[in-house]
Formats: C-alpha cells, structure tokens, sequence
C-alpha cells in the first residue's frame, strides 16, 4: 500500500536547497528517528487490539519526501491503516506527520547546525525559535495557556476528575498543554474541548509538546491541534514553563514527583520572587493521599516558602479553574507592565543546573550533595537528580543492573531526607504508582 | 439575582411593530409556554443531583423582553445558577435562549397567524419556513445531515455504541440531527464532535429538533449548536424527514417503534419509490433481539417490500457510517438530476394521515381498519396509530383512566396483527424498555 | 445567446409556493418591471458609446426564472454584453441581478401584499422590513453610514470634489449611501473605496438606494455592494434618512434643492430637535455661489432656526470628514443613551406630509399655503411642494402641456416667498444646472 | 511629536536575541539606510505641494525600536503629517514601516549574515527566503501574479491607457506585481482594485517590489498590500521573473529598454526554451512609435527568434488581460507536468550574468564584445550593459564626468548596432522620454 500525504498546518512553503537538505537528511542517520516518529503518530489512530497489524506495518513501513508543484508531499509505504478512512488519511494525523517533518528534519537540518551552543541564553532563544517555527506564538491570543502534568496510567476516577477539570477550564475559555499521550496528557484535552463547544469557543489551542524519545511511549492523540517536537527533555520543560499561564499537578508516578521538584526549584530562585506563575496541585477524594505525601516531603526538606508556592484543591474543579483563570488574568496585567510578551515567558529565570540533563551514574550520584543547609532551589535541583537517580536503580534495567555489578550507590547525604524518600517511594507503591520488580521495596543507595 | 442576556446566534434584528408584538405576546397566555421553555433551556446546564434547586428558581424565576440600542435583551430573574459560569451566561444556553424566543414568540407572532390552515401544501411550506428562519438551511451545504432516533433512557452499552457510531459518522463529516435531550439523542453528538475534531471539521452542525410539550422533559444538551423549536409532533416529524440525508434508528421504547413505522408509513407510499433516503437500523450485539423483534413484526404485516426499505446492521459501527455517506452521495447526485434542493426534501410526498396527529380516545380506536388488505402504506400509518393507542391505554394516566371506565377498546381488526402486537410490547417488557404499571402485561382492548 | 445565471448575494434559499409566486408573478403585469429593471442593471457595464447595441439587446432581451437543486437561477437571453468579462458574468453585476429579483419579484409577491396601508407608522415598519430583507442592517456594525446627495450631471471639478471628500471619508472608515447613478453618486464611492484600501478596511458598505422609475436612467455603477430597490420616491427618501448618520449635501440641480428642502422639514419638526443628524453642504471654491444661493433662500424663508440646521463647508474635504466621523461617533453615544438601533433610527419622527407623494396639478397647487406664518417645518414642506410643481411646469412635458392647456398655476402665497424661488431658478440657470427650453426663463405661475 | 505604533502585518514575534540585534543595529551604519526608507515610506501619503514640511520633518525625524509586551513597536519622533488621518497613522502605511523594518533591520541582521555567498544557486535561494519571509508566497495561491513594468514619468494619455490594462486585469481576478512608484507602476494597480472590487474578488495582491538606493525616489503607493524591500537590483529584477506568471510591458525610457533586455536575455537561454512566461509590450496609440523603435532595435540585432518571445498590441486593454489570464493558466497546466511550484519559478534559469551587477567604468565598457556573432543571449546581456554604460554616459553626472576627465568609452563592435543604439536614443530624445543635458544628443563612446 502506498499513499502520498500532502502539507497541513504550519507548513511552508520550502526552497529547493531546503527540500534537497530533506532529501538528503531523509537518508541520513536522522531517517531513522524521522520514520519512528511518524510511525508513532500515525499509530495513534490504532486501537490497542491490534498491536500485531502495527507491528507487522512497522517492519514494512517506510517513507519518503516528495517535491511538487506546491511544494512537497509525503509518501506512505504500508502505513498502519487505522491511520485512515475509507482510504484516506485523518487530517489530524495529517497534520501531525508535517508536524514531525518540520520538527525533527527541518529544524535539524536548518536551525539546530546554526545555533551555536552557549548553554542558557542560547537553549531560550532556541526553544522560542523552535516554538514560533511551529506557529505556536501567536500575536494576538491573551494568556490562557494552561500546563496540565499528570500520570499517564491512572485510576479511572482519576481520569474522569481531569475530564472534569479540563471540562471547567475549557468552559473559562482557557487552553490547553499537555506532554501528550494518554491519562492525565488526555483527559483534561477532552474536558475542554466539550467546554470549548458549550461555550462556541471555536479556535482552542491542544498543544501537545513532546521529544523524540517519548513520542513513540506516548502518541499525541489526534485532539492536539499544536504538536510540537522539541529536541531533548529539558528543552521540553522550559517550554512548558515559558509558555504557561498555569500549571495543573494531577496525581502521577515518580516522573511527576519530578516534574514538580522541577517546576519548585525554578520557582524558588531568587530572581523569580516576583514572576507569577499559578500552580495547583489537584485530584478527587480518593487520592488525596498521592499529595499529602509530596506536600510532607516538600515542607521537610524545602520547608514552608517551597509550600507556599503551590495550593492544594481536592476534589473542587470549579475552583481549580477560576484559580487559573484569575492566574492567567494577573499574568496578563503584570507582563503589560513588564512588557514581556504574552505567550512566552522571557522574565523568569532558569537556571544552567534545570537546562542541562543529569545521567544517574554512580560517580554523578556520589557528587550530589544533599544538604539542608544549601539555598533551596539547589536543594530542589539535586533532590529532582536524586528522586531520579534512585528511581532508576530501582526499575531501569540499564541503571539496575550497573548497581548488581558495581554496588549500590554511595549518597553523601542528610539521612533524614533520605529517610523521606524512602518514605515516599513506599507510599507510591502502597498506592499502585509504581511497578517494582520484587514485592518488598529495597534501597539501591547506602548514606555516608 | 437579575441577568441581562444579548442576543446570540440567527436573531434577526426587529422591528419596533415586531418588539411590541413580542412584549405583547410575552404578556399573553403564550407567555406561559414561553417561560416554561426558556427555563428547560437554561435547566439543561443543571447537574441532576439539584434538582430542588432546580425547582427553587423555577418557582421564582421570571423572564422579560427589553428593548436596546442593537435590537433587543432577555432579562433573567432567578435563573437556575448552573447555566452561568462565574457568573457569566454559557454561550450555548444563550444560544438556545434566543432560538426559544425566535421559534415560540416571534413566530407564533408573525409567521403562524398567516398560515391559513391547509393542511398538505401549507404545512410543508410552514416547516420550509420555520427553517428556513431558523438559518438550518445553507445554501452552500452539500447533503451531509443524519437523523439519529431512539430512546432517550439506554443502557449504557447502547449508549457507548450510539456515541461510536457517531464518531464514525463525525469521521466521515457527516452532520447530525436529533430530536434534543439524553440517551440516543446526544451519544451520536458526542461521538460526532471527536470525529469532528480529529477530521479539522470545524463547522460541524448539531440540530436539535423538538417541541414545546417535550423540550422540558428533553432539554437540548449544548452541543445542539442549531435548536429549532416546531409547534407540534407531527411538525417535528415532517421536518426530520425533509432535512435528513439518512435516517439511522437505534434501539429504544415504544415511541422508536413508532417513529420507525412513520417513516416506513411514508418510504411505502408509492410516489416515493425513487425517492432515495437510506434508513438503518443499528445497535451493538447485545441489543439484537430488539431489532429482531421489530423486522418480524415488519415480515408479518408489511411484508417483505417494508423490510427492504431499511437495513439491519448489528455492531459494525463504521459499515452504518459508510452507509449513511454513500447515501447521503447518491442523494447528491439524485437531487441534481431533479433539481430538488439539497437541504429541503420536496421530493418525498407525507400524507395528509401523518401530517394530523391521532389522538386515542375509544371512538378513534374503534374505527381503525387494522387489515392487511388494505394499502402497505395505509396500514403503517394505522398500525402507528394502534401502537399510539395502546401505549396510552397501558401506561398514560388519562387514558388508563378512560379504560376503567370506559372498557376496553375495541378493536376491528384481524387477530394475527394483534398478537404479533401483544408479542413485541411483551418483548419490550422482558428487555427492560417499558415501565409498565404490574409485573404482567394485560391487553387493554378486545378484538371484534 | 442565453446565458443562466446563479445566485449571489444576499436572497435566501426560496420555497417551493415562494417560487411559483415568482413564476407567476415573472408572466404578470410586474414581468415588464423587473426586466426592465434587469435590463438597467445588466446595461450598467456598459460603455456610454455603445448605445446601439444595448438598445438592440433591450429588443431581444429576455429573463426567465429556473428552478434547481440549490435554489433557483436565472437565464437571461440576449442580455448585453458589456456585462460579461470573457463569457463570464461579472459578479457585480450578477448580485444587483438578484437584489432586482429579491425587491422587485419577491417583495411585491410576498411582503408588500400582506402590508396593509396604515400611513405612518406602517411605512416606516414597511421600509425597515425591506432594508432588513435586503440584509442591510446588521447588528455588528456601529454608525458609520454617511448619505450623499447631489447632481448626477456635475461638472469635473465639482466631481473631482466628491472624489476627494469619499477618499477623506473612507479614510475615516466611514461607509456610503447614495441614490446610484453617476456624479456625485458615484464620486464619493470611488473616492472611498481608495480610502478603504489605503486603511485596510476590507468590509466597506457601499449602499445604492433606489426605485424602480429612476434605476433605468441612473443605473448602479458595481462597487454598489448593496443595492436595494425601494418601491417608490418617499420610501427611499425615508431610507436614507433612517439609515444615515450623517448627510453631505454637494451641488446639484433643483432635485437637490428638494432633497435639502425635505430634510429640513424634517429636522424642523420639534419632536426631531434633540435627534442628531449631521447635515453639511460642501463644493469646490467655484462652487461655493450655488450654496449660497441656497443658503439665502433657507435664511429669508425658514430663518436662523433653519440655518443652524446644517453647516456649509467651501473647499475642506478633510473638514467635511470630520464633521461627519464626529456626527457618527456622537450619534452612537445618543442612540446608546436612548436605546435605539444603531443601523435604523426609529427615534426620528417623518410626518405623513413626507410620506406621501405630491403631485403638481393644477388644483394642488392652488391650494397650497405659501406663508411665513405657518409652522417652519410646515412651509419647509410646501416649499419643496411648490419648487416640485414650478420646475415640473418649467420642464416637464406633460406639466407644461398642462399649463399650456390651463394657464398658469395660480399660488396663494407671499410675494417676497416667490420672488426668493425665482432668483434662485434664475441662478441655477446661470450656473448651468438647469436645461431650460427656452433662452429666458419665463415664470409659470401667478401670484394672488 | 512622538507617536508610538504597533505592527501590522507580516512580520513575527520576536526573540529577545533578536530584538537586541534589530536595536543594536538600529545605532549601527544600517540606521541610516533604515531611517531613509522609514522616512520614504512615511512621506507617500504626503501632497507633492508640501515638499518643504517633508523636508522640516527629514530633519529632525528619527526612529526607534521599543520592546513591548506583545513583541515590538516603533517610535516615530516627527514623522511626516500626512502619514496620519486624525492622529492615527495610515493602516496602509503602518503596515509599510513594519516591512521596512522586516527587510532592512531584520534580514540584514539575521539573514544576510549567514548567507555564504556562492553566486547562482545561493542568490535564487536568498531571493526566495526574502520573499517567504515576507509571507509573499502563499501555498494557495493559483498562478495569477502579472509583472508590470514601464517608466514612472509618462504622458497622461499613457497613465490612463495602464489603468484601463489593470482594470482588465483586475476584471479577470489577476494580481498586479510592480516596482513600486508612480506612472506606469500605479496605473495598473488602481485600475485592478476596481475591477477586483467589481468583481467581488476581495483579496487582490498589490505587489512592490523594490530596493533600498529607489525607494525614496519611488515611495510605494499605499494601495501596495505586500511592500518588499529586495536588497539590491539584481535581486529586484530576479523577484519579478520568479514570482511572475505574465509580465507586461508599458511605455517608459530607457530604463525600461534595459528592462526589456534583461528579460530576452533570459529568454533567450536555450535552458529556458521551454518555460513559458507571457510577455506583452503594450501601450495606447499614440505611444505605438515606442515599441516600433524597440522592436526594430530587436529585429536588427537579437533577430526574429527574439522578436518571437513578445507579442506587441497596441491599444487593445482587453487582449492584453486575456493574453495574460490565458498565460498564467498555461504556466497552472505546466507547473503541474513539472512540479514545479506555482508561486516560485525554480524552473526557470538565470544566468550569472544576470545575477551580478554592471559598474559602468572605461575599463568595463572597453571588454565588452558588441558583436552578433556571439550567443543571442549573451548578445541580449551585453547589450543591456552598453545601453546602461552610455545612458550613464549621457546623464549620470559621476559617468560623465569620468568622460570629461577621461574622454569618450572606447568599445570594440559592430558600428551597425551602435548606430542602431544611437538611433533609439534620438528617438526617445524626439518623444520626450529623455532629458538630456543639451539640445542635441552626442555621442559619449568611440567605436574601434
């Protein structure tokens, strides 16, 4: 089966010299990554029933750039079919496959050669050129744009909480951005979307902001009517934060543990005292408990000024709303004063330490210094690169094994923080949160 | 709590003799209806849990026409708080506030008094014009509207399949029409408007058809983004026929049963024969036996040249999504070779007997024919008539009360049809689709 | 040749009885009208030398009404040919096509019947029922409709001046309203529509009001983007000024002279004198005698109370587009304190005296009071009478016969009042606004 | 006075990266030329009477770049009056300014840089990234863009015979692509917004392009909706050939000659053979001797194959709008068969000797090889550059000055075609296309 897909969404039009770089990046080591991307989100259409067929299309599939009369076409070899009806292809899949070849071949072979590597200033400047190429800055929109970070496999009551949330948030007329893929990346996008309806709000942003390591786990599902592919992970979690208007903690695992230790170790830099950014931590009833156990965690180790910079709201979705709502209104007075601009947050800062990513090796892990008595955002950097750190030596089978050969690692540490984590990583598999291999939990870490 | 709502949506603006009639009528026993409309619109935000809120307003709820500078204003007082978001109206239910006003005041005071009363022509034309006034015939529109019917209390298995079926036919951007409230009625909707999304479809269009007598039962769920309100059943029913592109029926109670016998009533007449206007009947595996209880009592009356005026299709969501596009194709092109218009059927001929309703009191029952000698299209309508009649005298107070006093009905008629009736509404009772009083079905008429 | 045409612009999708009407009304006594009027449109592409042919064509010309699947067509045979640009007719023209056939056709089929003849307040309800029917009152729109009047037969200078106050007017974004027809017609918009482009305002209005006795003789040049027939002299004269917020007067000839004169009655009524209407008389420098010989008749005949009603503006296009920006932002302020509608102004009071005909025989004339004694907006009227009754004794052929038959008119009246009508008559002639028969200008009237 | 403007069309966000860049080189050597192009830009709306307040305001204007919570505004500290309508700057012209600041400030800073500067491929390429940039080349877009070339300084007659040519385009929904300026580059324009406005075709392009050393000289008129500053002639000249789809030529001077000549030389490739592109010499009657005296110049020197590439029609508006709709039609079919785009010609080749500039110097003029024997296309190229080298000779007062230090240019050739030059020149002296410093035209070159 073959089938060429012509350009939709923010695609332009392309220079011979540009589509010739396509061509030939198309048959470099970027093909690879290219055509698993696209695979990717062309598989988003698959029912999970039928896994074989999309394997089966995935040993076979193959695609390739084409250069016509209005610029350039993709053409499909056996691409999975629920990618179609009756023959042809859904146009939001459409849109995401230019999406991947604009993100992940374009910018590779036009923009990433160029931008020469001085860490900070430069990574900002590169994601805001990344983020207007795709068309996702627009001029005219007021700040409404609101992060939702979240598990992707959570409880059925957990999902429908962040339907009803993105439900109310979407009757506010706000946005919506989330990492994409299922669970908490989905629901608060189908709740909105209804809002959305209800208020004949037709032009609402999905943004779904993902990186190429992930998109395959985690398929953009077809509501996303931004998707954009971001070089690396810690590109990915400044443009969360340089985008947003608010940001929404559903329940999750450890990753989002790690994303919230992220977000409170920018937060709790200095220069940003002054930068509002509203975040909510929120879920029903029932798991309160995933936040009573983060909230410990955070007023033991970066105390009261940490807790300050979040609200807890159980069970309340209105509220949480209208707290976006407001918070999106006082981010839009306050920029008009600064004179920021409003859909990309050039005022706060981000530190080298949150840019460049951390590789939980034993010497690394050994250098972490897990102390009290640092400044705070610090303490949240390194507690983010422990949490990370340890939950690989728990479940990554790379990260697993080193520490079979090597050992376990070797913390220079508080043990009353260390203590907390081991607390709370329990906690998270009292709670279901976590596949551990054994049935009893066991530390990979000793503390000197 | 007093609100004032600008108008939304295909208001005209008004003419000051049009406003003072309004006012007028506002005053008037219309008024009643009016207001008892206005406020099912605005209860269908309402959760079901608060009903005695509900109940609350309406006791104190009140409604006013107002005259402004750009035409006219609603004033709102007391109204339910679950239409408004922070204190702002829901755009949908603002919509839907003013198509009331259009449809039940405007109308009955402009268009309805110069409709003098003939019955087949004139009651076409008023429907056409209805519509018509309602902006719900665009002269851009290719065919592509599909009437779903069924019941409005579904199991939920029913339900999920009514919303994939709709997914199926938002794929295809098809549009849908309804005729308002839950169940059957806003499953397909739903399902259309992710179909919708996924396809960057944007203008998709939701028609709620309804009526004042059902519209506080049925409220319009907010994603009807076309309410049109018609001034009697059989209105209502006539324009579902004229609008439709493809009539798909899944399963429900007694009131689906007669809606299927209605449009069979009219695909039987033999001016239609040509006429092209695809019907399916669909639910999912577990629902069959309805579907075979129904094409019996098809097979047994009508006979064989009724059962090919429809298609049976048990779970296969996409194969009714296929039908109803090739359909709604073929009537594209079977319109242009007559030159029918493409949104209005003048094609199709109603009989005057399902243009007048049938209202069954022991003197109307007495005098139906129920005769399989008779026309296959006359005994539909009769057969719809019996079906009316019997329901009623099973389950409508006023008309139970009339038996005890009365007696029985009775009926002229053959045997045969009448136990082929008793079977199916025993059938009904065993599937769970009627309330009846007792545990045992009783016939509540005799056969001559 | 036989050309079939479809439609465009504002006529909604049309009912089956709405189309026989048309039909039947096509082979009436209403078919020579509107070909007629049909005819005059599809001429207005034509170019002044070629009046042979058009004159060929009007013999063999012909219009039918089909009826097909979208609606109905049109098929015109032998239609002129400056009307088409390489086989294709122009869209200009193809709208004004079916504004005849939506205000010829169908108004007199449909709307004009059922009115029934109340002078006053019915006229009024009457001619917004068609502006609306026409889709010329749209709700969005603030006031910034300004009506030009003046001589369809002007000099170059004096047309260039209009050019230039349109441009200064477009440049304010304001839109304009005019009688169609060339000169001072046609200047204002060609100056706007420059003016528009240059302020990237894309929706101009640019609205032709006229009647089906004068369309034929000042046929609508195609930037007329909404062209509305109205039925008869008094009702477009009552359009222009429900929907104007603002009226330049520039030079003309006596019919300009009346159209003053009607407004001022207008604005002379007492219950008009708190309405606001801007009302500027303007020209080139070499203009500037005809104002003034205007401007003393109003002085020594309605007075100082009359003269405040209007401003005269020599040579200032920029000032005359303030004047008028100004006037419409204050009337958006007055209607909003007042509640009227921006597009219509049910605020102003028209006595019947303007709504009604006046039709200079013999016997009228006689009997009109040509006094200082009455009220002002009483001899403003009788004014504009007896100036309609003197120039159709001066020039039009069947009054003249009249007085050729009869004797002159003989008018009840001031001295001093006529003397004034003649000077000015005199003036107009020696500006060369007046085609006299004869080389002096002899009175056709004596004075009792 | 000190006005702060907000942007307005094509131009993006900014990174602060680049917003550093744009202000640094606002103070840099590029402020000048960024200033003077603001300044021209600016000074279009003004009467040519009031050239002494544009000259006050040149000398105390200036021009600065503000960072704002929406991107970027300008400050304009005394800018020419007539840029303003009540205080409020032109849309037209705002959206001028913010081109320049696009193509002068932007590109210089971020484009041109990193342009490494290999002749050909690299030339076409930046040529199409500055048109891409400026949103010039729209994927939707059928091939509808007509070149029109021709002198800025002609007779009346000749101006109004260019806006009849654009009416008949404007007529047949073609786009108008000039150089920006007065005459023959404003002609066309305002007769296709008429026959746009006629034919209800609302989105016509009005094309400039133009250069940093002519802008000033030749301010672009506002009805100009896409103002592209190309940075030098060359570029200029490419633009015109691969952005258009029929390219006509009105009278002019000699300018327009070399212009004529470029374009055969191009035409003349034997790589472009094939490629169609219309061109059309075209002018009213009186103006026919022009294209006689070309004409023959071509037949003499590049022959009849050159003389095939044109087609001269005289007095004819409507062959000519239909020769260039039936082109561009063509060039749909053609670019189809290709793949090529339809808003970039790729296909069409333009030698290094096109792309690169001619310097007028003895040295220069003394290698060129005046002769027929060489290729017909180089022949076309040299001639092109003997014509600039005399026309220099004669009126540039650097080049004649040379001369008069110097003595005449010694040019090795063909004494036919110099005095076939000779002859032209006298021609265009005798019809007043060329002032030239005295009476009699002399010779400025000796041939060897």
């Amino acid at each position: 089966m073959q089938v060429t897909v012509s350009p939709r969404g923010s695609m332009d039009q392309l220079s011979k010299a540009e589509i010739q770089q396509l061509q030939m990046s198309s048959k470099s080591p970027l093909y690879q990554l290219y055509r698993r991307c696209s695979l990717a989100v062309l598989s988003s259409g698959a029912h999970l029933d039928n896994a074989e067929t999309m394997l089966n299309s995935a040993r076979t599939f193959d695609i390739n750039i084409l250069c016509v009369e209005r610029g350039i076409k993709i053409e499909l070899i056996n691409p999975p079919k629920d990618a179609f009806v009756d023959g042809k292809i859904m146009r939001g899949i459409q849109e995401h496959l230019f999406s991947v070849l604009r993100d992940v071949l374009f910018l590779n072979a036009k923009l990433l050669p160029s931008a020469n590597q001085q860490p900070q200033e430069e990574a900002t400047n590169l994601v805001f050129d990344i983020l207007r190429h795709a068309r996702a800055l627009s001029l005219d929109q007021d700040p409404n744009l609101i992060v939702c970070w979240g598990g992707h496999s959570i409880n059925e009551y957990e999902y429908n909480y962040t339907k009803e949330v993105g439900y109310q948030l979407g009757l506010r007329e706000l946005d919506i951005c989330t990492g994409c893929g299922p669970g908490a990346m989905k629901g608060p996008m189908k709740g909105a979307s209804i809002g959305h309806a209800k208020q004949r709000y037709p032009n609402g942003r999905f943004i779904g902001l993902t990186e190429p390591s992930i998109i395959a786990a985690e398929p953009p599902n077809q509501i996303v009517n931004h998707l954009i592919i971001l070089p690396d992970i810690e590109k990915r979690l400044e443009a969360f934060v340089r985008m947003s208007h608010g940001i929404i903690i559903f329940p999750g695992g450890v990753g989002t543990a790690e994303e919230l230790l992220y977000l409170l170790g920018i937060k709790l830099n200095q220069k940003n005292q002054n930068e509002p950014l509203p975040m909510v931590l929120t879920g029903p009833k029932k798991s309160e408990a995933y936040f009573k156990s983060i909230d410990n965690l955070v007023a033991k180790t970066l105390g009261k000024e940490a807790q300050a910079m979040y609200e807890i709201i159980i069970d309340d979705p209105i509220k949480v709303a209208q707290t976006m709502r407001q918070g999106a209104d006082d981010i839009k007075n306050y920029r008009k004063k600064t004179g920021d601009s409003f859909q990309f947050n050039w005022g706060i800062t981000i530190d080298h330490a949150f840019q460049t990513p951390f590789i939980p090796t034993h010497e690394n892990m050994s250098q972490l210094d897990i102390s009290k008595h640092v400044d705070k955002a610090q303490l949240a950097a390194t507690l983010r690169q422990v949490f990370s750190g340890i939950v690989a030596g728990n479940v990554k089978s790379e990260t697993v094994q080193q520490i079979e050969d090597i050992g376990r690692f070797q913390l220079h540490g508080e043990p009353e923080i260390m203590q907390l984590i081991d607390k709370i990583l329990q906690e998270f598999v009292a709670q279901g949160r976590m596949k551990l291999p054994g049935s009893n939990y066991e530390p990979c870490y000793d503390i000197l």
